[in-house]
């Protein structure tokens, strides 16, 4: 019997558009690189999200991530979540601070999920493109993220970081949505 | 090359203890089982949580998880992402809501990134054990989970149940907490 697991995918395509150990200067680099996987996630029918996580001070990428929860049935499976998994994983440390100091950078603020995976994953600083407004404005729903998200962030050491190329990353969410791609976490379920 | 993929393993002690299609009736016996995989957790060397996925009127199990942070070195493998992420890929949709009826047992209180992870499950309900005092009093960090949480979820559709076999399970913490085990997360990095 194989051994029973969670299985969370990255594609090839993935690691073939952002190899580890490539290296992204500054923020506005590092954006373009998760807008881009968001943004071939997309021509590939899943989520309009892509993320990354490098090294802040050399942008050294370590892992990155696009939305599976269609490709792979698997509601935690957004960018963010992919991609401080598999920077984990390559580092050997569920926390990232324990062996460096790392940054994520998402083509869209974190969702109330995400918000709070930020706090174990041991990332020092989240660096956002599209705001929850673009996401919501296209029909995806948040959820209940505490209005002062990024003060909470804050008060536990990790920076915060918006609008890097906000414009391009809500352009992608808006092509998704007129492409009649599939609105997954709706709105509220009935109860 | 094998395909790149985030691993949570689910370890066959686990499986044993927890059968899928095993029926656990009520909420005393669903809670049973999640303290036995908290407790037996912590005697392999894991952190001091259980979780299971219930079809909530007949109490039928499909599936069950332990915290995995340290084994598989991932900060999101709290046991109740495990035992959600397992049901929802065993019952191959990333919505659970969409395929039936189901609740999450879960030995303590979500912390802020299980609070988070919950709204996007298609879980129906919640049912814990300990509470969030119970684990800090350990030296387990919460985060900053909002006070009216279960106020959040109940709008949401998500019912709320605390407090069933909560003296027990909070024995579990102490237990792991006597044996030395690793307080991962203990509270706000240095900035």
């Amino acid at each position: 019997m194989p051994p029973i697991a969670v299985h969370i995918e990255i594609p090839d395509w993935v690691t073939a558009m952002a190899p580890q150990g490539a290296v992204f200067p500054d923020a506005e680099a590092r954006m373009r690189l998760a807008v881009a996987l968001a943004d071939a996630n997309v021509a590939r029918g899943g989520g309009p999200f892509g993320a990354a996580v490098v090294e802040r001070y050399s942008g050294r990428l370590v892992a990155a991530g696009v939305n599976r929860v269609l490709a792979d049935g698997l509601s935690i499976a957004h960018a963010e979540v992919v991609a401080m998994s598999l920077a984990q994983q390559r580092l050997g440390s569920f926390d990232l601070s324990a062996v460096g100091d790392y940054e994520l950078v998402t083509s869209a603020e974190p969702c109330v999920q995400c918000f709070g995976a930020l706090f174990w994953s041991g990332v020092r600083g989240v660096v956002c493109a599209a705001r929850s407004p673009d996401a919501e404005a296209v029909g995806f729903d948040e959820g209940p993220k505490p209005a002062d998200w990024a003060k909470l962030l804050n008060a536990r050491g990790i920076a915060v970081t918006t609008d890097v190329l906000r414009q391009e990353a809500a352009a992608v969410l808006r092509q998704y949505a007129a492409l009649g791609g599939n609105i997954y976490n709706p709105g509220p379920p009935n109860p």
